[in-house]
Parts: structure tokens; C-alpha cells; sequence
């Protein structure tokens, strides 16, 4: 999932006011049983989703394999409950190299005078680790000041299951839905989705949709439900260096044989200018597209606040970071990014080793933004890591683990009106904003290129919730309201995409 | 234990042609029993060596607190069987900050008029990890081709045993010793001995002595035994960097915040030149010992091949990588380093994360020569780091963990020309060779400073025994001839130290 930072939106142009307004105009209210369903049902439905929070389904390590299809049969058996139909676990990738199945369901008896929406969510979580500094155990869910604690909590387990329910909530009391639905809930989302893109291209007929749905954002703030127009792409890479065929006493060979920990760290610093924060790949900035006075200008009138910011991280006054010339907003959403993900070599543990570590290990990606192709960012960093002086002692590999395309959704499309005042209609009282985002969701740009459909990025969670890192969690209310929001824009979005 | 690399010997200067001669003029035969004694006992020596190394006494790590206990509880029982009178476990360190116990034992009826030998050694052991990389479990002893291989094999459970059971031969077969002994087996050396000079200052009187006995070192190789006159020194150091309250997503806070994986290799890099591999520490160089061209003359007629040296590491010709301007053996011996021994932060596992590390660790150690002050190289490290340009939005924190001097003993001591005798005696037709050794035992400065005694260095062990790394090993071989050149030396010195 990628979740929306305060310093990542932007309110909407001047002309969504006109879009808002007419939007209004077409609102297609959700009956009374309807909704009435997902609130009379709240307790239950937060039950399930605990269910699936137990379930370590964690893509990145293998030795969750059978939690995955675990994860993904539960979701089978909801969808099925839900009312949908020929819902059935499709296998992704290849033979010799399978990947995670994607689960899919469809509900198509609308007519072809409606709509068709594509509900795009995952069953995979983030590594749950560090474990230690989680209050309570990453994979049982627990309920705390209203907040559910759980790896995959927001992301996105939480957020994906809204729309399950969004359909039930139809198919039980009105026996119909006001559009076509069709969902794909995948298993690799957290390992950058490495099967998605072939499985979409396979099953083009099968997808066919007019517009995507995913809740894999996040709002503004609670004040403010927001819609995501925009995302930043990634390239991320493995690289290992290694020295000497094993570790070494430093004593004994201190000073004749190259370091392989310093060594990476050596390369890390020289990726990245210390002073002004740039990224020194050569050709980097190169496709990036130059920011407008227009676009600078509308960003400083959001809502943002450095010092609160920061202090909300744990930072001190001026402790935020990053390239130079720049402001927070600007560097968390339309500038690209080189960032450590991971760093390790040598000894870990308690106390002193004297030991000189014969490999060492870095984890970094690239945040791209518009025009930036992650295959091209990818071969300038291969070329980059290719020709920095590394001691002749020392071997290096470089394994792009995964990348994407950012992406752009146009805000006045009859889809985002309807999510707008689905959302209004669910979080009454508090105003719906467009939002540009700093992170990923490559299938995005997938769903644009090969099924021509834009997305609807309705994002339940929120900026402060932890994914990616322990404690994570989501607002209990909000998990409820997602679920009528998504009960809402089925109706909608019904009468204003076709 | 430090162990002696090809690189890292020096031949003896003339003189020591002189004193060789004069050496063994005056040697003294040990007995036919003492020596069948030692020669007899051969497998129950081994086996007696492996319950020792089965208890995991790593003193690096907290867990293993009851491991070291139970080592230095193995060792006095040894001591009791051995002969040894007035065996005890000494506390070290304070109440409130307890260490681990010094295991002591003498035999002190030879009279005055004979020498008194301190022995030295160490229980504890290096850490096991990282386990997946031992062939043999490492606490599992185990005999392959000749090598005992197990964690502490040869750093320093076999090494010290061998005066246990030196003595024992003399005990058990004469009844008596030609010299006082006394025995101090330590449980921090690991870990920086940091409680050591404190208990030596507390029992000055109890250690007094005339000369000080230590196999902690190793041979030149396998046709050069070898006693170890020079050794450098040591401070290392603990560096802990923090940034936000916790980890953070890298899409959407990535470019917002300073990231403390790349902030600690940023300062790993600046603290040592590139192209030349000189520290770049301001002073770090100031009270280093010039070379003189003699010594460097000396130091080019080793047997050394750069070649052959890298080969053996596993790197390609010309894969050696350090400081400019110096020889492997210079670098390795009479220069000071600084080296990562640790570096970490951020995800580690299987796959992509996409997480800022709000914290990133290091450990870095430098290797002090001739005349650099641990305590003021600490300091210069100290204001280094604190003077390095960190974002205001990291807080860093540097720990010193272990430090210690480096110390020279004149090869022409008469200890030392007994310890030549011991050794050509144990390794008949081999030739006894002097090193200058590029690790650390910085209690032999002490041994110096406190108790006025010169040090016997006489290593058992060989360079490529894989200490403080996986697959640690001694030969069997030399474990059996170390146990008959300590007996072999209590006869030599009786003579030659008084």
C-alpha cells in the first residue's frame, strides 16, 4: 500500500469546484437497506477482518508460502459469501517460477448499459519484523482507543475488505447491484507485484472494466477523505558485494584487504549528494519533468506546517531533510528520491567482534516521478554501480528486485466525481480532496495502458498508521465507513462513468 | 585471541643469531616421563579439549552469561586435577556491574630461587554467527582431516589447555615443578577484557611474577613456530544513529527526512580516504612511529607473497586493498587502521521492503601502533564523529567499547630465548621465527606496566584457522605439541629467567 503523507496532496485545480458542483447534481442516493446492512453488521465484519490479520501472509519470505494461499482461500470464501460469483484463485506467473494466485470474483448482472468496475486490493502484508517493538504481536489483531493493531491492518487487508462487504451490503438486501463488479485481489503487492502485469495482459477479456477501484491510499487527514490523482514509480535494487572468502580477524588482516561493509557504505554516500541531497546516477533528473511556477505555487497553498511535521515524527525544529530547493511537499511527491532501504555487513550482536566482514548487503530504491521509466532509471543505476571504483578484491551484483511506473489520473473524470461524493456521503460533514502521492502503485499505470481504465484511489487509511513499520494499525470507524463509501459509489458511479 | 598472519611476521634482527647461540648453550632436557606423559595422554587431552569447547561461553552475548560460568567452573575442575593448589573463581568488575570470574590456580613449591610464571588464557569465546555458514555446528567439536574445528577451538580454549595439561605432566609424573606457576584464565577477552586491568591492579601482589606466559597468538605457519614480540593496539567503538520515531514508508516520507542507513554509511565514508585508504580522522596519524628505513628493509625480506597471499583469501591478483604507500606487511603490522566491523539498519530479509530505517548501527574499530594512546585515539574518534555534518534531524550516539594498548617484549630476553628452546624442542627440525602481529592482547601491556613482567607469546594456533569467523579450527597436531612446549618451557626458563 502507499499511504498519503500530509506533505503528499494537493487540492484540487480551481475547475474541480465546477466538476464538484455538478457532480452533486447526479448524486444517486444508496438506499436505506443497503446501508443500514453495513452498519447493523459493523461488529461482524470486524471480527472477519481479524480472521485474515492472523493469517502471516507475508510475500517477501518464503517461509510464509502456505500462509499465502491460506490468505488467499479466506478471501475466496468472503467473496463467495459476499454474493459474488465464479470466484476462483488464478495462478500467476510460470511454471518453473509460480507465483502468488490472484483471487478473482464478478458479479455481471447489471446489464451492459451499466458500468463495470474492476475492485483491484491484496492479501499480502509487509514483513512484520522488528517484532520487538510492536505493543502488541504483529499478527494478532488487537483493538486499542478504537484503533485495530495489526500487520496489514491498513495495508491492506483492512482496506481491500471494504469493498467485499461494499458488495454485500447490496447483493443481501437488494438482491442487485447498480453496476457490474469484478475484483482482483492479488498476493504480491509487497514484493512489487512482479506476476500482476502479465496476469492483467493474459486476462484483458476476462478484466475488461470501465473504471478501477482501489483502496490502497490514504485520506489527507480524518478531517479530510481524499482521492488519489497521482503516484510516484520505484526501482528497487539488491546489491551485495563480496570480498574475501570469509570473514577475517581485524587484527590479522587489518589494512590488506578491502572492507566489504565499508565499502558498500562508500558507494551509498557517493550516490547522493551530502550537502544539496541530490542524486549524483548520472542521467537521473535527466527525463524528470520541470515543475511549473503554476503547479509550485498551488502546492505552498496546501495545509502544511514543517514544524508540525516534523515534531509529528519525532524530528526536532529543522530536522526535516532532503534535496535542496525544494520543499517537503514538492520532495515527497513530485521529486524522485534514492533512498537506503537496507544496510547490513558483519557483526550485529551485543558488545565488540573484531571481525572484518567479508560481504556486506544494501537494499535501495529510486521513487520516480512523470516521464521517469523505471527500466531506463534501472539501467542508469546498473551502469552507475558499474562504474564506481570499487577495490579489484571486492565483486559486486546489483538484482533489480522490483519497478513501476508512476502514474496520473485525470480528477474530472465522471469515476472521480462519483468518488467524491461517495465519500462525502460516508464521511458526512468533512470535505473530499484530490491528493498527489509519493508512493507506488504500479498496476495503476497497468490498469491505464493495457485495460484503458482509470483508477479510483479511495483511501481509507491514514498517514500516521504505521504501515511498513511496527504498530501498524487503522481506525476502527474508518474501516466501517470505508465499507459504506464503497456501498455508495456503486451507486454513483453508476449513473455518472457510462 | 589474535593470530599471526604470513603478512604480519618479522624476522629477529641479528642479535638474535647471538642469543639463540647463548640459548642453547644452556638448555635444559625435560624428562622422559614428563614428555611420555604428555605423549600418552593424547586422546583423552582431545576429548577432555571438546567438553570444553561444547559449552557455548560467548561473552558477547548476555544470553550466554550461564555458558561462561559453567566454562570457568570446567577450568578450575581442570586446574584441581592438573595439581594446581589454591584453585578459585575470582570476581571481577563492581556489584552493581559484575564480571565474569577470573579463574586462578598456582603451584608455588619450587622455591624462591626459581622463577614464577604467570599464565594466561582466556574461556570465553567469540560469537557463533553466522551459523548457517559452519559445515560442523559450532559448539559441536569436531575432527575433519586432522582439525578440530568448533568456536573457541583455537581462539582460546585449545591454546590456554595446553599449560593445564603442561603442567599435569610435570605433576603427575615428577611430583613437582622446576618453577613457581600461577594461572589467571579470563572470561571478557572477547569482549575487551574491560574488567582485567582493574582485577591485575587489585591483586598485584597475589600475580607477582618474573615472567608472564600466553599462547593466544599463532605460528608463522606450519613449518615456522613462533614466539609473537609485538602487537598493536586497539579502541573500538559502538555507533548509534537515530532519526524519526519510527520507520517510516519510503514512498511516502522518502525525500521528507534524513535516512540514518545513509547517514551512517556517509560517515563511514568520510572517515577513510577512497584512494589512498588513509584515515581521515584529524590526528588519528600524529603520534604514529615513523618507520625507519632499516625496519622497512627488514620488513621487505620476509617470506611474503603478495600473490599467493591474495589466492589463499580468495581474491584476485592484485585484490589486496590499503593504506598507499606501504607493503601488506607494513599495513598489516606497524600501520594503524580503521575498519567497519559491523554495519546495519533498515530491512534485511528475503525480498524488497520499502522502509526508511529510522536507525542505523555500526561498529568500527581502529588498530593502534607503537605509541598511539587508545585513550586518546578514542577521544580524536570521539570528536570526529561529533564534528561530522549530520542532519539535525539525527541524534548520534558513539559508545566506546573496548580499548587497549598495543606492547613490544625484547626478543633478547631470556624468557624469550627459553621460549625459543620449548619450541624447537615440541617442533623438532622446524625453525623458530619472531613476528610482529597486527591484533590486539592488551593485557600483555599491562602484564608490562602493572606486574613489570615481560611476556612469553608462544602460539599454537595458525593463521588460517578461521578465528572470529565461521569454521574455526586448531590442527590436533599442534594442540598435542603445544601441551609438550609448555612442559618443555617450564624446564627452559627454570634456568634462563632468574
Amino acid at each position: 500500500m502507499v499511504i498519503l503523507s500530509a506533505a503528499s496532496s494537493v487540492t484540487p485545480p480551481q475547475r474541480s469546484c465546477d466538476a464538484l458542483a455538478f457532480a452533486r447534481l447526479t448524486t444517486m442516493p444508496t438506499s436505506d437497506a443497503v446501508l443500514s446492512h453495513a452498519r447493523e453488521n459493523r461488529a461482524k465484519h470486524l471480527e472477519e477482518l481479524k480472521e485474515l490479520l492472523r493469517v502471516e501472509s507475508v510475500s517477501a519470505q518464503p517461509v510464509h508460502k502456505k500462509d499465502i494461499e491460506a490468505a488467499a482461500l479466506w478471501v475466496a470464501d468472503k467473496m463467495r459469501d459476499a454474493g459474488l460469483q465464479n470466484v476462483k484463485l488464478m495462478p500467476t506467473g510460470t511454471t518453473e517460477k509460480p507465483g502468488n494466485p490472484v483471487v478473482y470474483g464478478d458479479w455481471l448482472h447489471a446489464g451492459t448499459s451499466k458500468p463495470t468496475i474492476l475492485v483491484y486490493g491484496h492479501y499480502d502484508v509487509q514483513p512484520g519484523e522488528p517484532f520487538n517493538l510492536w505493543t502488541s504481536p504483529a499478527f494478532q489483531p488487537t483493538v486499542r482507543d478504537g484503533k485495530l493493531y495489526a500487520r496489514g491492518a491498513t495495508d491492506d487487508k483492512g482496506q481491500m475488505y471494504t469493498h467485499i462487504k461494499g458488495v454485500q451490503a447490496h447483493l443481501a438486501t437488494a438482491g442487485t447491484l447498480p453496476v457490474n463488479v469484478k475484483f482482483i485481489i492479488e498476493g504480491e503487492e509487497e514484493v512489487g507485484s512482479e506476476n500482476l502485469d502479465a496476469y492483467i495482459e493474459a486476462n484483458k477479456k476476462l478484466l475488461a472494466c470501465d473504471v478501477a477501484l482501489v483502496s490502497d491510499t490514504a485520506m489527507w487527514d480524518e478531517e479530510h477523505p481524499c482521492l488519489t490523482y497521482s503516484l510516484r514509480g520505484l526501482v528497487y535494487y539488491q546489491v551485495d558485494v563480496k570480498g574475501p572468502n570469509s570473514d577475517l580477524h581485524s587484527g590479522t588482516f587489518g589494512g590488506a584487504v578491502p572492507n566489504a561493509a565499508e565499502w558498500v557504505a562508500k558507494f551509498v554516500a557517493a550516490s547522493k549528494d551530502a550537502k544539496t541531497g541530490t542524486v549524483l546516477i548520472p542521467g537521473f533528473y535527466k527525463s524528470v519533468r520541470k515543475l511549473t511556477p503554476a503547479e509550485r505555487k498551488a502546492l505552498t497553498k496546501l495545509p502544511h506546517n514543517d514544524k508540525q511535521y516534523a515534531k509529528e515524527l519525532g524530528l526536532p525544529a529543522g530536522g526535516l531533510y532532503g534535496e535542496k530547493g525544494y520543499t517537503t511537499i514538492e520532495r515527497t511527491s513530485v521529486r524522485p528520491t534514492f533512498e537506503v532501504n537496507g544496510i547490513y555487513g558483519g557483526y550485529e550482536g551485543a558488545g565488540a567482534k573484531t571481525v572484518l566482514p567479508n560481504e556486506a548487503h544494501a537494499k535501495l530504491s529510486m521513487r520516480l516521478v512523470a516521464d521517469q521509466d523505471p527500466a531506463k532509471i534501472g539501467k542508469l543505476f546498473e551502469a552507475w554501480i558499474k562504474k564506481f571504483a570499487w577495490p579489484k578484491g571486492l565483486s559486486v551484483k546489483a538484482t533489480n528486485l522490483s519497478g513501476g511506473w508512476g502514474a496520473k489520473v485525470p480528477i474530472d473524470h465522471p469515476a472521480m466525481k462519483a468518488g467524491v461524493r461517495a465519500l462525502e456521503g460516508a464521511f458526512p460533514g468533512k470535505k473530499v480532496v484530490f491528493a498527489a502521492e509519493g508512493g507506488s502503485i504500479p498496476v495503476i499505470a497497468t490498469f491505464q495502458n493495457v485495460l484503458k481504465a482509470p483508477t479510483v484511489l479511495m483511501g481509507f487509511g491514514l498517514h500516521d498508521e504505521n504501515l511498513h513499520a511496527p504498530n501498524e494499525h487503522i481506525r476502527v470507524e474508518n474501516f466501517y465507513r470505508g465499507i459504506e463509501a464503497s456501498a455508495r459509489f456503486f451507486d454513483e458511479v453508476a449513473t455518472s462513468s457510462k
